[in-house]
């Protein structure tokens, strides 16, 4: 059984549980009626399922390859983007002004998941480039801007994002890159660059890398970083891909998952390239890049854990051992739980986008705050539900999903990166419980109310389940509450249960929204979230409770299992 | 780093936590003093840690193959299995008159324990001869145990156990493999099984198959089931591997992990058997091996937590990224956790395997009962740990964690399977829920009992740990006993939260005793568990109180994706 687009599922959301339609009354996002929603969301499941998840086996079994310095793609995987870019999916919320669609990230984010279900590897192409796009929109110079954004927009070359170094994870304030000037306003480029993910190919005419480096003389730590733009071919004097600059891919890694998608070393010796933004703020622009990207790789888990669902459910209608084992109890419950986990990953994500999308269109400071918090939760949560499902995917299958032939496993293998790329979903939760709750919990406050509201207006039509959504809402906006009065360990050391707290909370508010406006499905599903998923809050948060105490009395001997410690 | 066998960790359990000390007051087992215990995990850690342990990443690398239709090991395996072969450790807990040591299972399942977390896929075939030997120790009639045991129990042989066939996974019911009479008291058996590990292979002069089959005749389903005997080699007059049998394997698995371990597909044709045990009963036979075999599988889960939890703390403490990230909260969360996690589990498993001890040395029903009772959750909670530590493991890695080089995500493909593998987690609950609650209760409230007790004794020391887990046995009594006036489906629907709850209770149970016994470590270890790990068990048992009936209202297609259904 192959993947089928939940066009139906993501363009429910949309209309009835996400603000959505809110976007086509502002004038930025006019045209995105409900009616352009449905025909983008249809056109883009048909590239899905029938061009990219016919090639999501062959990217596994046949991985990408480096050849005489050059990558070679997984088979079909040049025909696969060239679909893409030809449909013009990669600027589905790009500038008009340079060829894209100028569409809500909404949209572009919906999309984005049904390629990431079809073929994970290979969609993680454009959702590169189309991070290299924002972050070229909001910084780059208009030169830059009309040199590269067309070509990135219509998919003839792609871009890639070079933060870490060997020795520098998640430490991007010790990365050691050099940029000298070269006098004739751009920089020679030195360094090298790992985990560069489809650092070069061979269905693009040109791959695009935004670097990050230091100039001479540069402050240390974050503050004294540039982003420069350094591509595989130079341009020459009509755009075009000319003369090789100075950079190579030195290796790809041998991964777990995602196969297709080749993780280049990268050694920059001289490059030419070009800045990007002001000197010494480029950490502003990756950020930019990355946020968009963030919340890319949590419908990258939704669009892994709906596509392992599918196989999972298929198999367990199919497989018989006394009765199909759909109607086993127990594997009825994982796969019920799968699917309402990834509905509310997906309204989460979603609902995220489109406030993303409202801060842009109308310059209002709580949409954005709700945007920023809401991306640590799509992001983390996403992912999280992309790896549990396809672990129960795994599990369902039993022996058979142990076994590579079926493909189970390649689900479980390939979404495993999600939760550690684009910042680990530890550093999410930090973010969260940090930086995210620095406006005294305002941003946080208003989500809770809006659960709170929701449940209130939900009371007669399904007091059960609107009453224990509301009961977990005060829960949680207690703990919120107790978590802004303590210190910084004492909140990472809950950051991780803390997002899934409220994950689980956002979670019932969006399935009691679809119980409300959806049919006997949703408000079996909304039951089941209410049984199985909402009520594991309180073990989170009595997590959150016990703050750093704990942690701290145990030595790092005691860890490594020493207890005399 | 290389792994460390946990000699003193299991040692301190079997010491202060489980009624390890009891055996030695028995006939049975009255050499299995605490300094023949400290001497055997000695031994059998230097092997794991020194023998077992550099082959692993080789067994990943250069996997187990097929060659003109013999099984060739992977690199070191012959060598390695010999050192187990001469160390004795086939036959730890074998029948000494065969040449076994007769020592308690507690002892051979630390020692298999600490040779699954050396060498996961070596160790398998120990497991199974293991298995394979308890089976004919019960069953077999004296010429088959004087032919086989000494052999089997020496390493010299090693044995399979053949009970899946294509399109019949856990229902073993469905099998269609006959046995038909030669006439001379030999049977010819003639069918194709899956999954059979370590089938085949050069380790060993020779391999022996446990296999299920029907007589002609024979009822439907499992009551019409006899099991076999079917030697690669038939021994001739002398007990030596003689001619060849009608039997030979048609191919190996490409799996996930464990590619040292050769998955095999048998095929019999016509092959020469020998009834072990009674016609027709087949299965009582093959559930001997399967008891013991589920909880070795359990402490394989264990093994590799430990494994996979000592390589992360390792790498947490090398990691520079503003200071080692095992200073990081949020890293310490994870790695507390775990720690936290294996040590019950590790208390369980041997918890479990001293009543079986106990049964066997004093027939006395309730140590039977609790031994049955425990199987389940030592092998289901064993192999959750053993899959979420590995993981876990990854994620400290971060992006180190997903290229294969560094053998993080080796220890996660390894022990994916052991939650599939001697039935499924599903299947352990199901039986907890169904056959282990046939007595009413009885185990279950005896265990709860002893939680209790124990709270209450820690009182005066540990009032606070003592006062939570009290309130979680309690909350555990109650749901226990509003299982047992439910329908089945309502069990099964809520069977694996059930177990999960149970897990953490009887976790904070042995963590307590811990606590109360040991240092400063052991009791920061303990409230790392109450604080993160036991407060869980709500959730899992407002799971449980749901029941079936919102699974129920959602239809297969709704599963599937159909928001109309």
């Amino acid at each position: 059984m192959s993947y089928k687009a939940p066009v139906e599922q993501i363009d429910f959301i949309l209309s009835h549980v996400v603000p959505f339609g809110e976007l086509a009354r502002t004038e930025r996002f006019a045209e995105a009626t409900a009616e352009t929603a449905t025909a983008i969301l249809s056109e883009a499941g048909k590239l899905a399922q029938n061009m990219l998840a016919p090639l999501n086996r062959a990217g596994d079994e046949h991985p990408a390859r480096l050849e005489n310095g050059v990558v070679r793609a997984s088979p079909g995987f040049a025909d696969g983007f060239r679909a893409i870019a030809e449909g013009g999916w990669v600027g589905v919320s790009a500038d008009p002004e340079y060829g894209g669609m100028g569409l809500p990230q909404a949209l572009n984010m919906a999309v984005a998941e049904m390629m990431s279900g079809a073929c994970l590897s290979l969609q993680l192409n454009p959702l590169l480039t189309q991070g290299q796009i924002e972050a070229l929109e909001h910084h780059a110079s208009d030169e830059l801007k009309s040199l590269y954004l067309p070509k990135l927009i219509g998919g003839e070359w792609s871009g890639t994002m070079n933060l870490t170094e060997p020795g520098a994870g998640s430490d991007v304030g010790a990365l050691t890159t050099r940029a000298e000037p070269a006098g004739d306003g751009t920089y020679r480029i030195t360094g090298q660059k790992i985990y560069i993910t489809w650092g070069d190919s061979d269905v693009t005419a040109n791959t695009c890398h935004l670097v990050l480096a230091r100039l001479p003389g540069a402050a240390k730590g974050t503050r004294g970083i540039s982003l420069f733009m350094v591509p595989k071919l130079i341009p020459d004097d009509r755009g075009e891909p000319g003369v090789f600059n100075s950079l190579k891919v030195v290796s790809l890694e041998e991964k777990l998952g995602i196969h297709g998608s080749p993780t280049c070393v990268m050694s920059y010796e001289g490059a030419t390239g070009w800045l990007v933004g002001e000197e010494h703020k480029g950490m502003a622009a990756m950020f930019t890049m990355m946020n968009v990207a963030r919340l890319g790789v949590g419908m990258q888990g939704v669009g892994v854990a709906e596509a392992a669902l599918q196989k999972a459910v298929a198999y367990a209608i199919d497989r018989d051992q006394g009765g199909a084992i759909i109607g086993h109890p127990d594997v009825r419950r994982m796969l019920a739980t799968g699917r309402a986990e990834v509905f509310a990953a997906r309204a989460i994500g979603l609902a995220c986008a489109t406030a993303i999308d409202m801060a842009r269109a109308t310059s209002e400071s709580d949409h954005a705050a709700r945007a920023a918090f809401l991306t640590p939760i799509a992001k983390a949560y996403g992912t999280d539900v992309g790896i549990r499902v396809a672990d129960m995917g795994v599990q369902v299958h039993g022996g058979m999903g142990y076994v590579e032939e079926t493909g189970a496993a390649q689900y479980l293998r390939d979404v495993r990166i999600t939760s550690i790329y684009e910042g680990t979903n530890g550093i999410q939760a930090m973010d969260l419980v940090g930086r995210k709750l620095a406006d005294g919990g305002d941003a946080a406050m208003r989500l809770v109310d809006e659960v709170t509201d929701g449940a209130k207006a939900a009371q007669s039509a399904h007091p059960d389940l609107a009453h224990q959504l509301w009961q977990a809402a005060e829960t949680l906006r207690e703990a919120t509450q107790a978590l802004l009065d303590r210190d910084m360990p004492d909140r990472f050391a809950g950051a991780v249960p803390f997002l899934n707290a409220f994950a689980r909370v956002l979670g019932g508010h969006y399935h009691l929204r679809a119980a409300l406006a959806g049919g006997k499905a949703h408000q079996a599903l909304a039951r089941t979230f209410m049984a199985r998923v909402l009520p594991r809050y309180a073990g989170d948060l009595a997590e959150v409770q016990a703050g750093v105490a704990d942690l701290l009395a145990l030595d790092d001997a005691a860890l490594a299992g020493d207890q005399a410690a």
